[in-house]
Order: structure tokens, then sequence, then C-alpha cells
């Protein structure tokens, strides 16, 4: 293991940091894991680096974990079996925009933040949107999503292709700039929520998407959560393209007043935005107004203006910080189920009236366009019974999930805390899974103990 | 081997056919391949079948090839190793159709038109459309896309789910009803496009999307191709959602005015189509008029009729017979490039040029709105220095098409036609697909010949 160090040092330099501090930081997540800190951090510059660092830990048996900006929530990028850490930080770059192609080139340390900046001039940009300013690479690996998935699709759809550095340090590229392909397996699907289990991404082609002539977003209030999530499924149904159609429940609702001061009424809320011609926008915002009335929609805000705008997303993409401050001394459990439109009201109402037997706080928010919803459960930190009681919902919800058709995560991912749902979720279609991976990476090195039960 | 065919005639009873004339007509494709026939046809009727037949045939060493219509164009169910054909023909019940989800369970034999058919009444539709009547679960095997991916993406986008057998004769499901997950890797995506390698596809769980409120389709003539492909390229970078947009160069032309009457110019022509609201079409097809009078279109013919519109998509989908008829006695080539946008001019006029040096007909036509298009190569039959010289053209559109960062094949799929181009298009990559394969099969009885170099 120190020839492995000693051989890393000499490809890095100080590019490889072995301090405790930055172990323990990248032993963090926002999830509610124990730290576990790999036992070096690697900050490569190249493919080739990210080649010669997997290469040297093959050799010596050492696990190697991706890491883009920590903000997933599955504990992905945590060391559970030490090994060294490659922080994509130095690989940032955005290497070609071809926007004739609508097609960005980019490096997997790049931010979706940091992209759109550089589009900004294009008139393209890229619309995935989890609210963290993640990058591209962790994006990639987790199949994100997030709030513009109802229009624009999630991760799956908007990769065209991969550069990979695989378990034996091989780099293959997958995929074209072509719009489309059918030569072979998608491989470039395959590692696309292969959670780092399978390589590493090194580079990622993009598909981008041309900025709307206009844009206008509102928000509405309903009596209650029955009315927003009818609102919902009829929209969706109704064919309008929405951009965006957020459901914000009453205690949600309330921490997003006591942070940024909203002003919102004390009920359940939609948050919608509409992507078109000027035409095109007026005319999906009067259909949404007229369904969202007849299910008892009141209190209409609407921001045109792209500051306003800034700063309705903004408040949602800060929801967790928000609730977490409204609810100071917890220790909070996410959760991200995601079913058919069919059965959403009962996913969401059998889900809040458990949460609300349980007496914990646990403000429901959610990309419900897609079917896709959050509690954010709310145990007392220390208090070890109420954390089983929490861990008993967010297990009820996932049951909920499977019954009613749907899968235990949305848009999270598997990480270390969701492989115990995998045989409940996939059945034998998990050891196929299990199969892939021992071809890909026999010697189990390739971020180990998350995504596969047992694994 | 004769045991195996007294278990399946025990299985199956008639429904295991080993007559010359069923085995040959099992044995045809629509390519240019020679008769290579299994040695039995069986016709299952349920999963539990087909994982029956597929464990007698593992047992026994016998391969084992899916059949859908018959329809894929590079020998995908062709038997060069001999062993079963599983004929999908009985598997033909729409098992569900969920309305407020927008998805269809589908066993694999049942065509896009019978799916489509049923959903009539229900206000939504299947998109995905290469032309062929062909079977639901062929489509997904090859990833198939045709004239609607534009808008509506391929059939690797519109799969929810799936049932597979594997080689082993293990049933799994992949995927759920929700409209998205991330929960570990994309099994559905893998199967998709897999070509029988990897497995039978037994059950399909499909996207629907809503039937336009309004429809218009037109077809517009240019003075030369540069004029119709530069409006193709602004048309796509310009935003307008196109439903369909669809070149004809003047030979296909004029092989459509020979069989239909259609009464075109000698000249390239475009085939579009809107959908959408009332609105919403009008506003597309007036920005498209004006983007394709700047490339000198004229003589534009509006279909607003859903009649007339039949008549010019029978027509499109009508055009290999088209072509064929009128160059009778030839022994046509497929041919399926896919480039980016920015490079389809080049690729385009490259073929074109290529072809008329070669002296033989090569009409092409093409879904150019994904950069996607055909030349159909026509030596006279018999002729081996002219079938010689119409292979060359096809090695040399392939060499184009990695030149320019696209790829051999938009839709058509690998099948025994285009394995010699893996290792140029994937490099390393196609042995990471290699691997998968000797994963999931390794007695290589899954469709054996097909897919991948060598196996």
């Amino acid at each position: 293991m120190s020839d492995a160090f000693a051989a890393l040092t000499e490809l890095l330099g100080p590019r490889l940091n072995r301090s405790q501090s930055d172990r323990e930081t990248h032993g963090r997540s926002e999830g509610h894991f124990p730290l576990m800190p790999p036992d070096a951090v690697a900050y490569p510059e190249s493919a080739e680096e990210v080649a010669a660092i997997v290469k040297i830990c093959a050799e010596a048996g050492l696990p190697v974990i991706g890491w883009g900006t920590g903000t997933s929530l599955e504990g992905h990028s945590i060391a559970p079996r030490g090994g060294v850490t490659v922080d994509f930080t130095r690989m940032d770059k955005v290497l070609q925009v071809l926007p004739e192609d609508m097609v960005a080139v980019v490096q997997p340390g790049v931010t979706r933040e940091a992209l759109n900046t550089e589009l900004r001039a294009t008139g393209l940009f890229f619309p995935v949107d989890p609210g963290a300013n993640a990058s591209l690479g962790g994006m990639a690996s987790t199949r994100a999503s997030g709030t513009t998935a109802v229009r624009y699709g999630t991760m799956r759809g908007n990769v065209l292709g991969l550069e990979v550095v695989l378990a034996d340090g091989r780099v293959i590229r997958t995929g074209t700039r072509a719009p489309k392909s059918s030569t072979g397996y998608d491989l470039t699907g395959l590692f696309v929520g292969a959670e780092g289990t399978l390589g590493l991404i090194t580079e990622l082609t993009l598909k981008l998407h041309g900025q709307p002539e206009a844009v206008s977003a509102a928000v509405c209030a309903f009596a209650d959560m029955e009315g927003a999530v009818g609102a919902v499924i009829a929209t969706i149904q109704s064919g309008i393209p929405m951009a965006r159609i957020e459901f914000v429940d009453a205690v949600a609702a309330a921490a997003f007043n006591a942070q940024s001061g909203a002003g919102w009424a004390d009920a359940p809320h939609l948050m919608v935005e509409f992507h078109g011609s000027d035409a095109g926008v007026a005319e999906q915002a009067e259909r949404f107004g007229e369904i969202a009335r007849d299910f008892g929609a009141e209190g209409f805000r609407w921001a045109s203006l792209a500051e306003e705008r800034g700063k309705l997303w903004a408040m949602r993409h800060n929801a967790y910080r928000a609730m977490m401050a409204a609810h100071p001394g917890s220790a909070p459990i996410t959760t991200d189920i995601c079913v058919p439109i069919s059965r959403l009201a009962e996913a969401v109402e059998e889900t809040a009236a458990d949460i609300a037997e349980s007496g914990m706080p646990g403000p429901i928010v959610g990309h419900v366009g897609d079917g896709n919803f959050h509690a954010l459960l709310l145990p007392r930190a220390g208090d070890a019974a109420e954390w089983e009681r929490a861990q008993a919902l967010a297990a009820r919800m996932a049951e909920r999930a499977l019954r009613l058709g749907g899968t235990v995560s949305g848009e999270h991912g598997i990480g270390m805390g969701k492989t115990k749902y995998m045989q409940a979720e996939h059945g034998e279609a998990w050891q196929v899974m299990a199969a892939v991976k021992s071809a890909l990476d026999p010697g189990n090195l390739m971020n180990p103990g998350k995504l596969l039960p047992g694994n």
C-alpha cells in the first residue's frame, strides 16, 4: 500500500493529499452517513492521470472513489473501505461548445452553473437542474434530474457520449456527436447512473437546448394537498409542456417564509414555469391557470422578469437548508420516491398522513410532474427512538413506491443508503447488474460498497 | 439435438415447426444476406414458454434467435448458425393501456400500427415510426427510430421497462412505470438495441404521447441539394419543434412520381410535419416556411387533412419499394449513416458526388432532422464488379460518418452487416460490449453472429 502511495506521489506530486483534514473532507457527505475517509485524495488534471491512478490502485488492491462537489445525498462519494478518492476539481474545463450541433464537451469537474455561465452568449443552455451546483460528472454518475426533467429529461437523455477510465485503467469512448445511433449496446446509458462503480467519467458530451424566447413562472396556493396534487395530474395529462411543476407542502412553505420572507400562505403551493415563444408561453400559462383554478388555486403570483424568477428558484433550491433551519437540532433523512402519475395523489397523501401520525416534522417538496417527491424527515438529533421511527417512515415510503408501481429513488440514486431496497425493486434483475459489475470490475475496486447489495 | 427438438415439441406441440418452408421463411431478411435458415421455428404464447424454450436450447447448445416481423435490414433475425428462431407472432396482445400514466404494456409481437389502432380512442399514440409495420419487440431490439424521432425520440427514450428472458432462462423485469428512476444500472437501456444478443424481450412498457390537437404537413422543392440541406440545418437550429423533417433527393422523387403519381418536380424535396395546438402549428409552419424560402424552397403543397397526410407518409414509407421498382433488376444495399447536424451538408453532398461518380443509381432519403440519411445503392443483380463498387461506396459512407464525428448506423443497427465497423466506431469500447455479452450469455447462444465482431 505504501508503494502505491509512493507511486501516486511520484505521479501527482502535491496533488496527492494524505492530510487528515482533506481525507475527512472527502469522508463526509450531505447525507446522514458517519465519517468514512479515504486513505488519500488525488487531484488529477487529465484522463491520462486518472488512468495512471486507477492502474496503481488496481495493482495495490485499493478502492477508487470519484468526487465531484460532494453534494450527493446517499453517501456516493465517501470511502467505507478507504482507498483513493479522485477529486475532479482540477478537471473543470469546458473543452468545446458546438452551437450548430447544440453540444458541449466538458470535463467532469465542470459544474452545471459554470457551464451555463459559459453558454450564456450562445443562446443555448444545459437544462438539468438538481438544485445543488453539482459537477456534471457527478450528475451523470447519479443520473440526476431535478426541477426541469419534466420538460428536458434527466441526465440519461442529455448525455450523448462519455470518456471513461475503466477499472483496469483502459480509457474508452462511448457514443458520438450524432443525435442518435444504433451501433451496439448503449454504453453511455450504462455508465450514466452507475455511480462510479464501473469506471470514472473523464469527459462528457452533453446535449444543449435553445434558451427559450420567453419564460414565465408562477406560484399559487391550494386549500389542501389533494387540490394541489390533483392540479398537477390534470396539468401533466393535458399535455401542457411544463418546464417546471413543483409541489411545496404547507410545512415547507412556512420554512420558505422563515428563510426568505416569501410571504406565502400557510398552505400547499405549486411553483410552475413555462418556456416557449411569447404566444406559446401565454397560451400555456392560461391553460395551466384554468386547470389550477378548477382545483381551487388562489393567490397567483407571476414572475416574468428574470430576476424575480431567479429569486423564486433560488428559494426552491435552498429548500433543504430552509427546512433544516426551521427545525434546528434535527438529524435529517432525505427521501426520494417516484411513482406513476396516476398514483401520485395516494403516494403523497399516505406519506403525509404517515408523517403526521409520527409527530415528527417531515416537509414534502417534489418534482411532481415526474411523480417524484421528497419528504425531509427531521428526527431530533441524538434521539435514537425518533431516529428509528424516521427510518421506519422512510422504509414505508420505499415500500409504498414499489407497491404503487414506482421506484425507491427518482433521482438521488442508491449509494450506500438504498442498497437494501435493490432486491425488492429489481428482483433477479439486480443479479444481472451484479454480473455486469463483475465483468467490468472483477476486483470490486470501483466505488465499492455502493449501488449493489453486498458488493 | 434431437432430444432438444423432442422436448420443444412436447412443450409446444404443433407450435414447433421444422418444415423447410417455415425454416426458409425465417432464414431470409429484407437485406442482401443469403438464406440462413434455423433448424426449427417456435411460436410461444407466453414468457414462461419462451423461458422453457431458452432453457432447452441452452442445455443442447442451440442458438436462439428472436423474430418479430422480419423487417430488419441488417440480417438481425436470420440464423447463420442454425438453432431455434422464436417467432413472437402469437405474443401479440396489448396487455394494458394506462391513459392516466400515458403508458402501454404490450407483448413483443404487437406491431406499431396495431398498437396505434388500439390507442385511437384514448387520445394517445405511440410515435416511433420506422416506416415498416415492425413489431415493438423488434423495434426495441434494434433501437429503431424513423421519421418522428426528431420530435419524440427513438426507442431508447420511449421504452420505460421490459420483461426479458435471459440466456439461462431466468425471467427478469427492468424499469418501473414511474417516469424516471435512479436505482442502479439502466438495464432497460442495455437491452434496447441489444439485438436479442443478451436475452429475448417478452414484454414492453412503453411511453405514450398525447395525440396533437392539430397536425399539418407540407412538401416543398429546392433548386439543389445544398438548399434543401441548408434549410434543414437552419430549421433544427432555430428550435422549431419539428415532428418530421425528411429529405428526398431528385432520384428518389422520380421514383415516388413513378410509383404513386406524386407529380413532384425533378428536384430535391423536404417533407415536413408540425404537431401542436392550432396556434402553435400555424406559428411553426410560418416560421419553417420563411426559413425554407430563404433557401429557395418552391412549390409548397400543404396537407392539413388526415387523409392527405396519410397518402404523403405512405409514399415516404414505401420509398424503398418505389426505388426498387424504378430500378428493376438491381440488388439493393441499404445504408444508414448519421452525423452531427453541422456536418450534414458535407456528408450528404460527398455521398451524392461519390454515388454520381460510380454511375450507379443511389437515391438518397433521410431523417435529416437527426442527421441521419440513407442511400439505397442499386448495383445490377449478378454484376459482381458493380456489387463490389457498391460495397466500396457503402464502406466510404461509413468512414465518412466516423470522420465527421457520427455513427455507421443511425437506426438500422449492426446485425450481420456492420460488425466490421465496430472496432472503427467504438475502439476498445466494443470489448466492453463483448465483456457484457460474455457475462450475460457465456455460451454465446443468444443471436450469435450478430452485433459483435467474432461472436
